[in-house]
């Protein structure tokens, strides 16, 4: 509990935004070498690899998951599961075809012709846990935007710890329309999307969360292919006023808490009431969660609540937190949300549980954590194509601006570039 | 020269896409002590470090460049250079204020409000190389989409080798609206802009061009900061038939060889006349241009004129080596652009020499290399700001989404994702 009044409180804010919440296994020298042998070794190091870190028997023609397998997989979840799962690709979809941006050419005064065209990237990989952490929630959230990008090649990776296929996972790409699935994980996987081998053709760029082997591993390949933001653990704000209900805030709080022990959840809030209830009801709630254990470190390391005079005075407080989530539950949600500047996602309102935002909302779920709302946003359909800028200039309009080229050119001292432009006019240079 | 017909072309061309042109020096060790020590060590640390790469005195008072030392820079410029100047600014300018992207908000069937707001980054550093390469309209270039962009506080660091500064680039931040500048560089001043020091403040992200210690200092303060792109050496592409002028395109090609010896330039033509007298134009111009070494480098090491039966045999192959700039010079430019998947710039037909787009064309000169067009774009105002999504849900909204983001959650095993909805719907959990 912290007191926005209290004489330490600027002290005491800084230690919990400057707390680290991960400890950085330093894994980069077992990673290079993982790469190296898949390059040198293509499937078979691939093989080897699943068997010493998944445990189970695997051929290069084996690696690949096959139609009937998927199929099988999607045959064994219930129904009330499968239309859930729907609902949510559907829901991601209609609203991701919103983000696709649009081509643009027009011709300025001075008759230059500008432009640019956005193209879908090539070739995708996502990268999916596997164990504890495979959630086809997050299949869609990073297969969807891709499709609705157009790539034409989608391609996943999911280790398969002692054989088993996760069937949700399946299912989950299958209704995302991913065009290859693999059976493996870790560095090996990375590096075999980065660089192909005989059964996996290399792809252009790599999303998806994973462990400290696949953050270092995408780190690593970065500029041969592109990656996506490397996820940290999870985070809320919740800024709540008298409004707020503390069990529905208690339960937001251990919702994001239940993720990790590292995950952080935070209230900011103007009611001591609210902060006297809210802190009663977490301790309640954490008795009869399942994941408690989990929950109840989480919030006893990381977990904060901080009293303001005014939610006003939340403000500055929450742009330097940027969190991954924020959530308003206050009179004046609306006029509050527009006055930040640094967060992954906003929940405006007492009915809008982070959790909808997770599954079925229709935004992405996969956001900027670990403070950096501050400077990248949450995955979009932007994410998955590229933009190609376009110039075109009549005799007349080079005429126009070539003398000035040439000058800027001259005083670069970059006389090519100042003849390339001159021989054109018949200017010396 | 390669012939797409040839037997062994398959084999050279790939030899050509796999070339390193950069060695990567290993300098991680190195620039990771200057970063620890800038950290501890402070503005202290930075006079130190300017001392010993920079050979001059400075204290920490004297760090930031006054706006006297501005004004004095200014004054030194003629006016023919800053009327140039200041019409690449505007150009550049009124381009990048096309690309500001928009708020949404709407609410669909179900009566979900979905949305997003953009918010310019609070606070950008720019990195300028000193030396030889200290180029003015890659400040601009940089700057201008920046303050486009609505970023408040920008941060300009370059260094001055001896002390000196260089008057174009101080006048290019006075016009592109530079906030602070600061005569610091290298890694040192990487690790500033990140961690800040008691004359610098710190800064949410850092962009701009730099050597192997800039572009490592950048990778190792990724996450605290956000960064842009690594670049690499710069590379055209020219696709031309027989409609192009032999002279003007080997004026490109070596526009882009000039930059650097490990620069690439290379033709794709349908025509052995034209490969035949570029090839020659090449040669002749080669002798008198002022950087004619480096060129000649570039060209001997890295050039090529490729031959294919047609202009559509090269779509393939650009999309393959995904140029930073590809010229189109040929009867059907604008039919062959729509095929080409991969690259940073288009410049169509015979009167758009690349060098336009370097200076005054409108559109940024900051462009993907090393064949990362195949996976990321050039800088636009899209890279100073990040979004926040927003999600709102009604009452009767939840109510609809809840049971399936319920299932969703308890399919996971995260029960107090299902617990934080069910809550609020008075449903057991």
């Amino acid at each position: 509990m912290l007191d926005a009044g209290a004489p330490d409180f600027e002290a005491r804010f800084s230690a919990l935004l400057a707390a680290k919440r991960e400890t950085a296994e330093d894994v980069d020298q077992a990673v290079r070498a993982i790469i190296d042998r898949v390059r040198t070794g293509g499937d078979e190091a691939l093989c080897d690899y699943t068997r010493r870190f998944d445990r189970f028997e695997v051929s290069p023609a084996g690696l690949r998951i096959s139609e009937a397998e998927i199929e099988a997989a999607w045959n064994e979840i219930d129904t009330e599961t499968l239309d859930a799962l729907k609902l949510a690709r559907d829901r991601i979809e209609s609203h991701h075809r919103r983000q696709k941006p649009e081509d643009e050419r027009y011709t300025d005064a001075l008759g230059v012709e500008l432009g640019h065209r956005w193209t879908a990237i090539e070739s995708v990989g996502l990268y999916v846990p596997g164990g504890t952490a495979a959630y086809p929630s997050s299949v869609l959230m990073n297969a969807v935007p891709a499709k609705v990008a157009g790539v034409p090649r989608l391609v996943m990776v999911v280790p398969t710890p002692d054989g088993k296929l996760n069937p949700l996972v399946l299912a989950a790409a299958k209704l995302a329309g991913a065009d290859e699935v693999y059976r493996i994980g870790g560095a090996q996987a990375v590096a075999a999307l980065a660089y192909g081998t005989d059964t996996i053709k290399p792809v252009a760029k790599i999303v998806g969360p994973g462990n400290a082997y696949v953050a270092a591993a995408k780190r690593q390949v970065f500029g041969t292919v592109g990656i996506d933001m490397i996820a940290g653990p999870s985070e809320v704000v919740i800024v709540a006023d008298d409004h707020a209900d503390p069990d529905w805030v208690a339960a937001d709080l251990l919702a994001q808490a239940e993720h990790d022990a590292a995950a952080q959840a935070i209230l900011i809030t103007s009611s001591p009431a609210l902060a006297a209830g809210v802190e009663a009801a977490v301790t309640k709630q954490l008795a009869v969660l399942p994941r408690g254990n989990i929950a109840g470190a989480s919030w006893a390391e990381h977990g904060a609540i901080v009293l303001v005079p005014d939610l006003e005075a939340s403000v500055p407080l929450v742009d330097r937190l940027a969190p991954e989530h924020l959530e308003i539950e206050s009179a004046d949600a609306e006029e509050l949300a527009l006055k930040i500047r640094n967060a992954g996602a906003i929940f405006l309102g007492s009915h809008t549980p982070e959790a909808i935002g997770d599954y079925v909302g229709g935004s992405n779920h996969v956001l900027p954590t670990a403070r950096s709302a501050r400077f990248s946003s949450g995955l979009t359909v932007l994410d998955f194509v590229k933009r190609s800028s376009i110039l075109k200039c009549s005799p007349a309009s080079l005429k126009a601006l070539g003398p000035a080229a040439i000058r800027l050119a001259q005083a670069e001292g970059l006389d090519g570039h100042a003849r390339s432009v001159a021989i054109r006019l018949g200017l010396p240079a």
